[in-house]
Order: C-alpha cells, then sequence, then structure tokens
C-alpha cells in the first residue's frame, strides 16, 4: 500500500458555505487573540501519519480530507499545501471555499515556510496549536523566520474552539499481545531501552510515537483506524515506566498485567503536569520529528534536552525471529484469502450479475474482506482498500467510496492494493488483474512492471547498502520503455502495526539527498513498482520482503530478500517474449512456491484454478 | 585507474637515520617558534591530489612517499595517518623512525583530529603552513578544537626551512589548446563564470584548483607529473581576469593571446599581496575545499567571503559536444594502441625472450608507452602505468618500480592499469590479460568483473538520478560469489586534464551519507569493477563511459552511457555459461564494435588476432 487516505469524516461533507463560515470564525477568533497568521497540519498529538477523527482540525475548517495538507489563514487570506495524490481532490474540495491551493513542487509553488517568511511582518504574531507541531517542524519555522521577530502563539487551539460536534478523543481498549506474538516481552524491550539511555548518559525518556509505545509494551489499540495503536505517552527512567493513557481504555486485567511488569499507569494528559516536575541538571532524550511543542516546553529550563531519533524506531524495524516466523504464517493466511479472491473475480466474468454491472468496486472490497475474515488470527484491515478499475487505477491513492464505486470493467486491469492485519502480522499486497482481454500494450506494461518487481525481489547485497542503492532494479525495465512512476518503491511495514513504518525504504533518496537507513536482517520492506497512464489505467505489483542474512566471507557479509507475499500474478498478462530468462526463472520458482504454499487451503476448484495460474512459462 | 602512486623522489630513500636527524630538528624549531604540535598534510597550495616535487614536506620529513597521509609531530611524539592503500608501504618506510603508523579506519585507531582533541591541552599552539591546508579541512579542525583555546600558528614552512636541497617550485612552460580541443573559448567559459558570479552577486571570484585554471583558460601545463596543469591562480571581477602565474611559464606569444582575451598575467605570488586591497564590503566567492587558509586570511576583514563550490568544477565535467566527439577520436587511438600491445604480449608467450624471464613488468609499460607514443596527438602518460602480474595484480595501487619490477608470469594474470593524455582527451583503461592458461576459479571471477562491467555500461536510468544508484549493478555479480572490491566503482575524468576529477562518481556514498551528484549528458565517469586475492591475483576491467541522453518522454528524460574504450576483453578468461544471455549479447556487440573502430588501424597479423579476439561468444 502505497498511499491511502483516511475514512472521510462520518457527517455529512461540508458544504462551501459552512466552510466560509468556519473561516470567518476562525479569523474572528484569531483577531481577538491577537494572531496574524494561523497554521493548522494534519498532526494528532504523536505526529502520526493517519490520526483519529478528532484531530481532523484542518479538514473541519477547510473541507479538504487529505491525509496530508497544511492551511494557513491570515486575516485576508486562506492557503492551502498539498502534494502531488491530492491536486485534483484539494481542487475540487477548496473551490468556492476561499481558500486557495498551493501545488506542493510545482514551480512557482513557494514552500510553505518561503511562504511565510515571504508574507509575513516583522512583529506579527504567528499561531498554531502547539499539540499537534513537532519540536523539529518549529526549529525549521523559527529558523525560517528568525529575522522577523515574530510573536508565538502555540497554547490555543483555535479550531477546536469553534467545532461544536467535535469527536471526543478516542479511548479504546487496549489488549496485550503474548510473547509467542511479539518475540520479545516488555520487560526485555524496557531493558533494551533503558541500556541505550544509559550509552546516551539520559536520564529519562520521553516517548510519544504511538506505534512505538505499542510495540515497547507489546499492546495493540483502536484509536486510529487501521494502525492498531492507543493514544498514549511514556516516560521511563531507570527504574520507572509511567504509560499515560485514558483510564477507560485499560481493563483492570491489562492493567494488572502491566503493574507486575513495573509499568504503572496515569491519565494520558497527565505527562504535561509531569514533564514540569523534572529536575534541574536531568538530562531527557527526546526525538523532535515526534515530541510535539507543547511537551517540550514543559521540560523546565535548567534540564537538558537530548535529542536523538528514537531507538525503539530501528529495533521494532528489526524483527526478531519469532516476528519472522509470524510473518511468513501470516503471508499464507493473507495469500489465501487473496487468490480466492482473483479466483473469484476471473470466475465472475462469466456471470449474469458481472454483465449486469453489479460486481463494484466496493463488492469487490467487502468480498476481499469477507475472504480475509475467514483466516485464522484475522484482526481488521491494514488500510482503506484500493479496488480500481480502469482508469481508477492510474490515480494513484484511489479508494472506492459510495460516490465513486463504479461496476468492474471488461478488457482493462483491476488494481487490488489491500492489506490484513493478523495475530502474526501485518500484509500489504497489490495484484492487477485482467478482466478480459488487454491490448499488446498493456501486456507489455504490465510484464515491466512484473520484471522490476521479480528482479528487485531478487536483489543481492553487501551488508551496508541502503534502499536507495536497489530502486534502479525495480525501475530499469519501466524506463527503458519510457515509463516511470512517482512513487517510493517500497516503504518499511510494521508487525501487526502501521503498514508504513521507518527507518528504511526503497526510494531514490531520503531527507537532504541522503543514501538512507542500510537493509539489515528482520526488516520488512514493501517492494511495489507501478505504471499509471492517465484516463486509462495502472498497473502495481507489490509483494513484502523480509531482509536476509545470506553467506559471510572474507570480503562481507551479504543479504537477500524473503519474498513473504504468496499469491500469483496474472499470466494472462505476461509476455514471456518480453522477459529476460532470468526473469523467467525468477516467475516460475515464484509461483511453484506459492502453489505448494497456498494450495493446501484452497477447495477442488480454487486448486484446479492455481495449477493454471502458477504453470511454468517459457519463451515461445 | 583507480588509485595511483606519485613518481618517488629522485634522491635516494633517506634512511632511518636522516629521518630521525630530520625529526630532532624540526622539534628543535617547533619549540623555538612555541609550536606543541605540527601538523604536515599531502598538499600544495592548491589541494591537490597529487602535488609537485617541491611540495612533497611530509615525504622529507618521515619518509612516507605515499600520495595521501598526515603526520603530527609533538616534541615527544609522531603519528602518519594513512589509509588502506598504504599501510603495507607506510609500516616498511616508518619502521625504525620513531614514527607511529595510525591506520585508518581500522577499530580503535582514533580520527586525527579526534587523536589531536584528545591529546591537545588548553591553551597549547597548534602549527602548520596555512598556504597547505584548505580552509574546509581547518574550519573542521577548529570545530574539533573549539573548547580548547588553541593558539594557531600558520604562517611558517617549519619543515621547508630545515630542507636544504629542496627542488624548486616548478615552473613549466603553459601552452594554449585550440577551440577546436576545447570546444569552447576562454572568452565564453569567462562570461559563463562570469554569470554564475552575478547569479551569486558577488564581485570577485578566486579560483585556485588548477585543473579549474587550465580548463577555464585553455591552457595546459607540466608542473604535476601525469597531470597537465599549472601552477597558478586567478582572481576574477566583473571586467578584468587576472592569471597569477610564474613569468618564466609563459612565452611572449601565449602571453600576448591570453592578453587579447582580456587576461592579465602577475606573478604567481603576487596575488597574497593582491587579495589585501579587496575594498571593505565586497563580496569574493572562494571554494573552501581548494583554497588555502594563507589567502583566505589575506581578505580583508570587511569584504564577505561567499562560499560555494567552483562553478568551473561541473562545467568542466560536463563535455561540450567538441570534446565528445574528440574524447570519441582519442578512445580509438588509444584503443588501438593498446590492442597493440595485448597483441604482442600474447605472443610474447612464445618466445624466447619471455621463457628467459626478459618480458618484466617494467618491459610491458615500456612497449605500452611506445605504442601510445606511434599515436598522433598523443601528449603522455595521464598516470603511472600499473602492470602487475600474479600477485602483484591484488595490490591495487601497485605500480612496477626497479625494485619490485618482476617478468610477467605464466599460468596466471596481468593486470594493465594504463592511460594517455591527447589532445582529443584523457584516457584511462584497465585490461587484465590470460598468460597461460589460469584455472577455473579464476576465469569465474573474471567472468564475474566482466558481468559487472557489462551491466553498468549498459546502465538505463531516468535523469536526476546519481551514480551510487548504479553502483550495485557492477558488484552484483561479484556479490553472488561471495566477492567484492574495496574501491569506487567509477570516478570523473578530465579533457587532457586530471584522470580523476569531479564532481560525479559510481560509488556506495558521498561525503556525509549523501547521494551524491546526478549524472548529466557530457560527464565521463570510469566503470572499473575488479576482484583482488591477496597473495594471488587481481582482475581488474576499466572503460570509460560517456553519459548521453536518450528518450524524453512525459514521464522524464532518460539516459545512457556510450562506452568510448574499445580494447577487446580476453576470451581465454571468459566463460559464457556464467553469462546471462543478455550479458552475452552485450559482450558480443561491445566486441563487434571495438573489431570495426580499430582493425583499420592494425597490421594484417594484429587485426587476424583481433578477429579471433572479438568472435561472437555463445553458450555450448
Amino acid at each position: 500500500m502505497m498511499k491511502q487516505k483516511e475514512e472521510s469524516l462520518k457527517q455529512t461533507i461540508q458544504t462551501k458555505e459552512q466552510i466560509r463560515e468556519r473561516l470567518a470564525a476562525l479569523r474572528h477568533h484569531m483577531a481577538e487573540h491577537g494572531v496574524d497568521v494561523y497554521l493548522i497540519g494534519s498532526g494528532d498529538f504523536h505526529a502520526s501519519e493517519y490520526v483519529g477523527e478528532h484531530f481532523k482540525c484542518r479538514e473541519y475548517i477547510s473541507g479538504f480530507d487529505g491525509s496530508a495538507g497544511t492551511l494557513l489563514v491570515t486575516a485576508t487570506e486562506a492557503g492551502l499545501w498539498t502534494d502531488g495524490r491530492y491536486f485534483i481532490q484539494a481542487a475540487q474540495q477548496l473551490k468556492d471555499t476561499g481558500i486557495k491551493l498551493w501545488r506542493m513542487g510545482e514551480p512557482q509553488v513557494p514552500a510553505l515556510l518561503d511562504y511565510l517568511a515571504g508574507h509575513m511582518q516583522p512583529g506579527q504574531c504567528l499561531g498554531y496549536d502547539g499539540r499537534t507541531v513537532s519540536v523539529a517542524y518549529e526549529t525549521q519555522i523559527k529558523r525560517k523566520l528568525a529575522d522577523l521577530s515574530i510573536n508565538y502563539q502555540t497554547q490555543m487551539d483555535l479550531v477546536g474552539e469553534l467545532w461544536q460536534d467535535r469527536p471526543a478523543l478516542s479511548a479504546e481498549p487496549i489488549w496485550l499481545l503474548a510473547d509467542n506474538y511479539s518475540g520479545r516481552s516488555r520487560q526485555a524491550k524496557l531493558q533494551d531501552v533503558r541500556r541505550a539511555m544509559e550509552q546516551n548518559s539520559v536520564d529519562m525518556y520521553l516517548l510519544t510515537s504511538l506505534d512505538d509505545i505499542a510495540w515497547l509494551y507489546n499492546f495493540r489499540g483502536n484509536d486510529i483506524a487501521y494502525n492498531p495503536v492507543a493514544l498514549a505517552y511514556t516516560l521511563l527512567t531507570k527504574s520507572q515506566a509511567v504509560l499515560y493513557i485514558a483510564s477507560e481504555a485499560v481493563d483492570q486485567e491489562t492493567a494488572d498485567a502491566l503493574l507486575q511488569d513495573g509499568i504503572e499507569l496515569r491519565p494520558y494528559m497527565q505527562i504535561y503536569e509531569d514533564l514540569e516536575h523534572l529536575v534541574t541538571e536531568e538530562r531527557i532524550w527526546i526525538d523532535p520529528r515526534y515530541v510535539n511543542v507543547a511537551l517540550a516546553s514543559r521540560i523546565p529550563q535548567g534540564a537538558q534536552i537530548f535529542c536523538k531519533p528514537n531507538p525503539t524506531e530501528f529495533a521494532k524495524a528489526i524483527k526478531n525471529d519469532v516476528e519472522m516466523e509470524n510473518e511468513r504464517q501470516a503471508h499464507i493466511q493473507d495469500g489465501v484469502a487473496v487468490t480466492k479472491l482473483i479466483c473469484w473475480l476471473k470466475k465472475q466474468q462469466e456471470t449474469e450479475a458481472f454483465r449486469r454491472g453489479e460486481i463494484t468496486e466496493l463488492v469487490v472490497a467487502d468480498k476481499m474482506e469477507e475472504y480475509r475474515r475467514q483466516r485464522p488470527d484475522y484482526v481488521e484491515q491494514s488500510f482503506a482498500p484500493i479496488i480500481a478499475t480502469g482508469a481508477h487505477g492510474a490515480i494513484v491513492h484511489y479508494e472506492p467510496t459510495e460516490e465513486t464505486d463504479i461496476p468492474v470493467g471488461m478488457d482493462t486491469f483491476v488494481l487490488m492494493d489491500t492489506g490484513g492485519q493478523y495475530l502474526q502480522g501485518t500484509t500489504d499486497i497489490t495484484r492487477t488483474v485482467v478482466m478480459g482481454n488487454v491490448s499488446r500494450q498493456q501486456k507489455e506494461h504490465y510484464t515491466a512492471v512484473l520484471c522490476g518487481n521479480l528482479r528487485l525481489g531478487d536483489a543481492y547485497f553487501k551488508s551496508g547498502y541502503s534502499g536507495c542503492h536497489l530502486d534502479y532494479l525495480a525501475r530499469e525495465p519501466l524506463w527503458r520503455l519510457g515509463l516511470d512512476f512517482n512513487h517510493g518503491t517500497g516503504h518499511g511495514v510494521g508487525y501487526l502495526l502501521n503498514v508504513h513504518e521507518g527507518p528504511q525504504g526503497i526510494r531514490r533518496k531520503e531527507m537532504g539527498d541522503r543514501i538512507g537507513t542500510e537493509l539489515q536482517e528482520g526488516m520488512i520492506t514493501s517492494n511495489e513498482p507501478g505504471v499509471y497512464l492517465e484516463g486509462q489505467y495502472g498497473i502495481r505489483l507489490e509483494n513484502l520482503v523480509l531482509c536476509r542474512r545470506d553467506q559471510k566471507t572474507s570480503m562481507g557479509q551479504f543479504m537477500r530478500f524473503e519474498t513473504l507475499t504468496m499469491v500469483p500474478f496474472d499470466r494472462d498478462a505476461i509476455l514471456p517474449e518480453c522477459m529476460e530468462e532470468r526473469d523467467l526463472h525468477l516467475l516460475n520458482a515464484y509461483h511453484q512456491e506459492v502453489y505448494e504454499k497456498i494450495s493446501p487451503y484452497l477447495t477442488g476448484e480454487e486448486a484446479k484454478w492455481l495449477v493454471w495460474a502458477t504453470a511454468p512459462l517459457t519463451k515461445a
């Protein structure tokens, strides 16, 4: 899953009139508080990529419900900055609201901070809710505006004060993950973190990223759609571990279990007070990318703030032996569900229901979920399913809704990017399936994407290399056809956690033109090349791959990927004559493995189909 | 040419006794001047990679004559830091001198600056010749020692004052390169630089890197072995261009021609005075990687120093159409010379002279030079030739000398890394040739290196990608065998200039974990994977490749390489069964092109050999 939209607000889409009224009320409010410019981002208090309903202030005030976008409001102007995924959607949603759309990355469009620096007057006041802005981002803001003697008002949630029917903060129950799923006890993990604290000579450690907290304490929650995390903070010392979480989210049994491991519970918001009681000269570790400025501002002046990435981020990314083995099992079960779905979908072509247009994208999405629910230990979807027929497949972040849903078409592709949360791990798979017949060009493009996927999956590299060094493998077959795709090739994936997680990735570069995190044994990354022809079709083929150690020689430790995803590619779209011998060998070996692992779970009819679907291909 | 040693000093190798005496004299001198620690690097006044004889102070005082190494001397200790290329040589040369060898990059070995920070006492004095230390390096030093209130003594050349028979500063005659070789007049280049000055709002530009100066003014010199540059500085304003160079280096005709293009000549060292006359508030552009601190210190306090890489570096790297076409011709002529040499060498195996051991590495090197001298427009070698038989091939920077020279062996490889300077460009080629028969393993290794070379040469990529993204291609065939090579895969190459030039390269990463400069049309880079088994043999196969634009589509501009080097690989070492079909196709296509371009210049007998050497290979 390369991109994702959060679920839209349950309430009816605001009318443009409503938006204009809300903006007017905000401006009135700003004037009352002496705020000249107010900034509203997409974040919750934890800099999460996706957020709960309570936090959707930017959506409330602008009507734009994409997952990424920042709004600036002044007394006379309003502008929203968002990225290429959302240009079309934002243009529609912002139309007639008085909010100007700034298309990030386009020539002539200033970066938001450059715009601020160019438009704010010396001595003016910039406001934002400090709880929703990270220390790292505030540093960027203040550096950019350093010459302007700006006043900052960061204590007020001006939109929240206007928002009448604002959903409450979520406080869904958490549940504990047994060690046979997590592979490492929370005590052992705490020990690891405390060792890192000692190495960095800190007295205290403030952890605020939700997936890291869930990972550290081996619990899971339900406060953000698809991301099984809970709203929480944690503060560690050498001897204490305090988990700040809504009391209603933790039942007695769970609380007892945590307490037994030395984890004390306190109310979610109490962290703000507790931070004020730090003793002067104490040294506290924070990760400025995640800790919000309201929290940081509570740390007393005399304390030393030590900024470094969360040690949990790396530890979480490197799956342990139990997690690796569980992930293999989860991917077999998920492979069974997706294989059944593809088999079912292929058969639909011959049905009356299909001809009548009853098999729509949402019907397929529901069927997919139905097959997954039949698998053991299935928890929920890992993101909103993308089922995109024909031209919908070219809209990279397309997700069918009641408004956009259409019947699956014939003689085109259906792109299906879905995933599941299992007790044994998180899956994320894209298959693009031929309905009817597709053109020679469509097959050439499919085959090129397939070759990219196969070659990246077969990468063989020396320890110390990063995803950026492998990005070429997935793209080269497309480049030779003059094609490319405008998204990363791979992202890290959590274990029964967020489907996007750091720090590794497979893309041209990381921030600051850096090569990025080296790939290490236990890291799970997506492998998802694609091609998108606007108004025509989209193709994406995504497997998850697990990084493994291979031979070690006097010249180094060598690494390879183990492909976890077990679902056949579509032979109806493959042109063996456009593949190298090596590509065919890789494809046939993969298909054989898929058959062996998946067929035992299929009905006779499905298994028969899988024999056909995975039969070896050769050059004519 | 991946690595290179400079020519050894002409004088006899110093005895260890001499070195100890010189160190004692230096310490006496340091004490007189209140210097506690004296630092002696490898640089000339221009931060050149290779330097003239006058500048070899570190060699004079330590006896270590590698191209890279920094010496620290205190009242009681002395230590030399050098890299892996020179561990063995430095250990020998420093033995019994009282100088400790610090092997850079080895665990437990502190970086030089960390050592300084750990060993200097507050208030002590650190000395170095400011003319030989770049502004960038001094910044690092001062940052590292910031807490120690160090005094800096940078005005004295303490070693130079001791050095009795020091070679004079070189002042070899320069000569002008006509526009049909340079492809762009010095006036046009000056205009480009002045445009960059305007864009960066500077009044003055100080350029001190020698190859950039030679490139800018279309002259060539002879002050550094193999690098056709001249010791010079230049200072530009919007209307003035002053070239600081020894008057004896410029004859009247040349001076007149330069003057006609508005380039004024002044004595080499006058730059130091002239810089002092900058007017307050003027803004001067320097590249801190190259400008030495003695120069920078002459810039008056009131002036603004603007630090940015030399604009000439990029412009020089991007060969223009004339240069590209000339390079093709130079590489055909060089290919003729190297092909003749290989043909000659293969035939030597059957001679009495060979059996008697008369065909030594130096004999081959001389023969190579003889063949090159026969080519039109040949100027000189572009670096000291590496001819390495058997185990010598595994010493990555091996270069035969009278002391090390041995007969070319049978049933092993000869690794030959050589290059030429032509009016049409600079070449750099490595071929590894089988003498007699080699083992199956040797052939497997040769074939893997060959596949890496062929695949990198066939890279196809989107504009915006860097060499680091392609490094994988050259290494993967080796990695699969558990092999690797411990040097970069590719370096930029000048046009009748330095065989190593920036800014692009093909390696895992650039400084600071960055992806490095994107590859652009006109850049020439080496493609030189290898494998080295200590005590056994070395294999390296090096071509130069020219980056070219290919198709441009709605999805981007795509790029490919054109291989310039035209010399066959050795079919005696190739195992077609270890190659992919695509590799064989690439090899056969390359060999066909080599035959077509080279055979017209060969004798009948040589051409017959080339027919055999380039005949298509297929899987059995």
